[in-house]
């Protein structure tokens, strides 16, 4: 990989944007129309159309479920379990309650705090298998208390849905299972259809189409964000071992071509180890040539001066995942505004926190932690202001009120005021 | 006002949707574009066009902030004050603070609560002055700690902005606030210029150009929601007196035609006695041709048979606001699923709650208080999780996680904890 300065790194980096595709809009477009006006029809017209699968159902059958439970290894469920278990503890900690209180006169203001209703899962299919998403998506909506929560995911060729993400579902007791995908089951869960039941919330990661849907029907219904490639930086100084930072930096390129895999270092030979590191390792790979690709595209070492360098580089990024590697890492957390996951010392790589370790792994992409947080219960969770008045209250209050909303010009807002005064 | 059942309502209701005005769009997407290429001149150019107003400078002088704060009275700004205490109180109940929890072996996981950096208040300019979305807009930023807030507006024809949106700011002590409106302002702090500071964040109400602008910058800049009309229901049992139902009614009909306002009740002399309020108290208001309209358009009366109907009847409206007029209204409270604020009582009119009593006034309009709270300290922060482990607590781990990474094929994923036990 590279080694450059944060200069040249900060002069490479284009800025990204979610503007318009205006070829991708106008495909995602007309399949939202056609999922509203048609329903169903178009859900089997699209599979059939994208997936190469001609449905009997759109729905996975209690047969299916069992099938896919026996397929899965037991060393399988073991560890789902686990991590399910990590999952939920981490997540229960996020939990809201309702609160009020009161003041003198008969005042009382609160917050009601209720989950959602009926939220949609979208977990990509394609060759590889996501129960993992299952289980991100799934538990922290199930903490909020949501009534509801079905998934959907594009069949494979053989019409089944992969058996993993149904032991999943299983697992976490969610019964309904779509087997559909793309832009098409973004707009069944955001409008219906006669099979569908239109839900508040979408959330789940998916391709191009996917995030563009989710970007079209926002406002109509509720989606968790619009995730870009994945990410991370690794900010390492002398201590760190430069094999660990390259397997993750490894690691993360896996995913795809346009995944960003980015050390910082105060230290040039961490710098060279973790570039002859990445060597040899990347032949012992199956996803070689994709990580390869991947590094050669968004992978750079870059060498700081210091560790407020860093820091700042770090924040300008705001990345998804953060492993700071140095020494004393809980000492400097402080220093970090902006970041997904942030994971502290030498024995918490990224995929800890992809699969296991209990915080979400749908974490905000493409620079957008510097307004977004991780998934989780607080997205299946809206909340109402309580406001009680007694009458003595709002006599206090009338000169006030009826000030302000006259001098906004509003005087059926004042009336509404005045006519309580004069009643009593 | 048209009295009808909960049928008749049901099926009259259209389904609302933020899908395309193609038209409004084309122009929003110029702007956007316009601004992104030129910066500040484009912002002069569409002030002109827009405005009809040529501006010296883009933001609010020292001097221009002196002169606003000598127009107000002091009978304003005493009230203004009150608000501000109210708001503050309610909004500090909201603050949420950092966790973390350990775990044996030395596992320790949390979440770090951290402000945004930048803001940007959207106050609409017009014939009216809003200094109430002053409070309710940088209030919580405030509590919340962002270290930078902006407000933009539009210039009145005079070049010069409201002096009670500036009186507000100035006693929020703003000192940066833009003469610029309409989608050149969102995309100005959006994407940046010269003059103007890129945002994380973009806040408060505005027309429709202002709304779409804000649906496109979404994903690149976080946004608090895409507001549509107001809407008020009240719900009225024989308990609640007539003429304080129709003052509440006409005081959200005046916000402008579009605005809805619905009673319901389960009392046919409650309908009937509320109906000829309305014909009495609408004489003596200043904008009683947008209430006519507005009524006649949106304002509905809805008879319902018990209790129940009327609770289920607002859910699936979801209102903006919602005054429960009934006998015991915090009994029934449990009952309402759906609504972004909820005023309890005869003595707790909307406009306390627009105003005066605390909670914010930005609440999710048009149905998406399904899935949207109202405006609060929650939106100018974001969370990062926290994760660190142990070399034992890893390898405690160990087996699940490569399980689970070589069941969704990623192998690289499996070698970074895979390379930590062969180390140790």
């Amino acid at each position: 990989m590279e080694v450059i300065t944060t200069e040249a790194f900060l002069q490479q980096k284009n800025t990204r944007s979610t503007q318009l595709d205006v070829q991708l809009d106008d495909v995602v477009q007309e399949i939202i129309r056609e999922v509203r006006e048609k329903g169903d029809r178009a859900l089997y017209y699209y599979t059939e159309a994208f997936d190469s699968v001609n449905l009997e159902n759109l729905i996975v059958s209690e047969k299916e479920f069992k099938e896919a439970n026996e397929l899965v290894t037991d060393d399988f469920l073991s560890a789902l379990k686990q991590a399910k278990s990590n999952i939920k503890d981490f997540h229960e900690a996020q939990k809201e309650k309702s609160w009020f209180y009161t003041k003198p006169d008969g005042i009382m203001l609160g917050q009601k705090v209720t989950p959602l209703e009926r939220v949609g899962v979208y977990i990509p299919g394609g060759k590889a298998a996501y129960p993992s998403t299952a289980l991100m998506n799934i538990i922290p909506a199930q903490l909020a208390g949501v009534e509801e929560i079905v998934i959907t995911t594009p069949p494979q060729p053989n019409g089944k849905v992969n058996p993993y993400v149904l032991a999943a579902a299983n697992e976490l007791g969610i019964q309904t299972v779509y087997k559909i995908g793309g832009a098409q089951a973004i707009a069944a869960l955001a409008y219906g259809t006669e099979t569908i039941k239109k839900v508040a919330k979408i959330v789940g990661p998916g391709n191009a189409y996917v995030a563009r849907a989710k970007k079209w029907v926002y406002g109509d219904v509720a989606i968790d964000m619009i995730a870009g490639p994945s990410e991370i930086c690794i900010f390492a100084d002398k201590s760190a071992p430069p094999s660990y930072i390259a397997a993750d930096l490894l690691s993360q390129a896996e995913h795809d071509e346009s995944a960003t895999s980015i050390c910082i270092t105060t230290d040039r030979e961490v710098a060279n180890k973790v570039n002859s590191e990445i060597e040899k390792q990347v032949q012992q790979l199956e996803r070689k040539d994709i990580i390869q690709k991947s590094l050669e595209l968004n992978g750079r070492i870059i060498l700081v001066n210091d560790l407020s360098e860093g820091f700042q580089l770090i924040n300008s990024i705001a990345p998804e995942h953060l492993q700071l590697m140095i020494e004393n890492p809980m000492d400097n957390l402080h220093a970090i505004k902006h970041a997904g996951a942030i994971f502290l010392g030498n024995y918490s790589p990224e995929p800890l926190g992809d699969y296991f370790a209990g915080p979400n792994h749908t974490l905000p992409t493409n620079g957008t932690a510097k307004f977004s947080s991780p998934l989780g219960v607080y997205d299946f969770v809206k909340r109402s202001s309580i406001i009680n008045y007694s009458s003595s209250a709002l006599d206090k209050a009338t000169n006030s009120i009826i000030k302000l909303a006259n001098t906004e010009g509003l005087t059926a807002h004042a009336n509404s005021i005045e006519i309580r005064k004069e009643k009593r």
